[in-house]
């Protein structure tokens, strides 16, 4: 599977690179600052689901490309912002310093500003055979990443450190943090490529379930992995007094819930039948991966 | 023309209400603080540019709608951003406490953030009768908002302040700071009215004129005009070191320069007859204008 992906990460990575090409212009600062954390290394996990769910759906890449490259950069983004000294506070980022502390606090923010923006302006740029598929798979993306998903999740989550909280706004806090983004991927692979509705719906019940164990998993690598695996100090999740899962299950029963959570996934994609294959082993690996 | 900008703007605001309608749930802040910035005070001229170029071009309110409302949430988020103590540092804002001053600089940051992906879930809600015409408003408005348009500027604007640069400089600034958004207003009222080629092409030189006066008027009440009518103290970009006209060309030859780019704006509508009156008084209004 690892070779699988660093082929596709290496498509998408030429794809954001074309994207993102620097102009020799005044603002240059904030091209170099897009693509520090850009290419700082990341997993490309949205765009690859968002390309494997377009495939098993009867699309391709091609379909994809611009949706797929701007959902990396909405995710970056998030990272960008969400690292500042007046969100998370956070001097690294997979080991190496995060965009305000190379760039300085005023370019970080408008470098995720205009990250946000360009993915806009990047799934708008084509002549799509179907512009009101187009727009659709825009007003998906955009409801996902803002008030109602991953930036409702992140003020949730702000409001909720150092509290004691139950499960269950734990549960809401992810469903938009990161569950929204990743749903987006998948539902927007099914709707570039033309899926039915019934399968659209089956895709966003897999990237649902999907998202909550690959969430449980981060949370028991934040106290079990290493640093040199995690790219930051191990434990800094509790140091903070972020609320985890291991902290109000414990790790024994967040062990199981991410069995539970994976098996739901798969199971969500059965309708489609062996198209499911990659889908369902790619659940499997990110369930047991170590970073 | 009071009257008449009053009565755009009661209808301009009942949609961004609507658009922008409190939900009872755990993020609720986050409505709170968009809304705040948006039902500041602010002109709408952004909004009011687009509406006017569409019914120009034969369209209707309901044509430009949602992205009229969008632009005024873009507009909006610059303002919180860049109010922000890494940027300008700005605690008043039309005479009231500036976002991050009221909800604190995490919760500003992230309204900022809502209120931008916001503008592009409202101009993807609706099914459009021409989809690739709304594909291509899109692509106009992210492009005019990222790093190449207002991003861009602003980033070259914190890079230039405290610095002696010269007008051209300063003229670059403007164009991508508080240019492409006016721009990108008048454009997409005609690109959704569905104007022809060359009709875009004369509104689009039309708003980078009238953009230019504007700045430079905006330049001159900061030194002419009296606090309540700006709504924040005389003469505090002079004493933040910020690059003006009025600093580098003085009050007289910018006075001059405000008559020929207003002159010149007038004269690129002229392809549009009598359907123009409305837009070349407003720009007469606008050059005018004491506040």
């Amino acid at each position: 599977m690892k070779k699988e992906l660093l082929q596709r990460i290496d498509i998408i990575d030429k794809s954001l690179d074309k994207y993102l090409e620097i102009r020799d212009n005044p603002q240059r600062i904030i091209y170099e600052a897009m693509r520090y954390s850009v290419f700082a290394g990341g997993k490309r996990l949205r765009p690859i689901l968002m390309w494997e769910t377009a495939v098993m759906c009867g699309g391709a890449w091609e379909t994809v490309e611009p949706f797929a490259c701007a959902i990396e950069m909405i995710h970056t983004y998030s990272l960008i912002h969400d690292d500042l000294p007046a969100m998370d506070n956070d001097d690294l980022r997979r080991g190496m310093p995060t965009n305000h502390i190379k760039f300085g606090e005023d370019i970080a923010i408008l470098a995720g500003d205009a990250l946000l923006t360009k993915a806009f302006e990047v799934v708008s740029l084509n002549k799509f055979a179907d512009a009101s598929r187009a727009v659709r798979a825009i007003n998906v993306f955009a409801a996902a990443a803002g008030a109602d998903g991953m930036v409702g999740g992140q003020t949730v989550d702000l409001a909720a450190e150092g509290k004691d909280i139950e499960l269950t706004d734990l549960q809401y806090i992810h469903l938009l943090k990161t569950g929204a983004l990743i749903r987006a991927a998948c539902v927007i692979g099914a709707i570039t490529a033309g899926a039915a509705e019934q399968e659209i719906t089956a895709v966003d019940d897999f990237a649902r379930y999907l998202g909550i164990a690959f969430q449980i998993r981060d949370d028991i690598l934040d106290v079990t992995g290493s640093e040199a695996e995690l790219g930051k100090p191990v434990g800094s999740d509790a140091e903070s007094e972020k609320n985890t899962y291991v902290k109000l299950c414990g790790i024994e029963k967040s062990e199981e819930l991410v069995s539970v959570y994976s098996d739901k996934a798969k199971a969500a994609l059965d309708i489609f039948g062996e198209r499911a294959e990659f889908l369902k082993r790619l659940t499997d690996y990110l369930v047991i991966r170590n970073n």
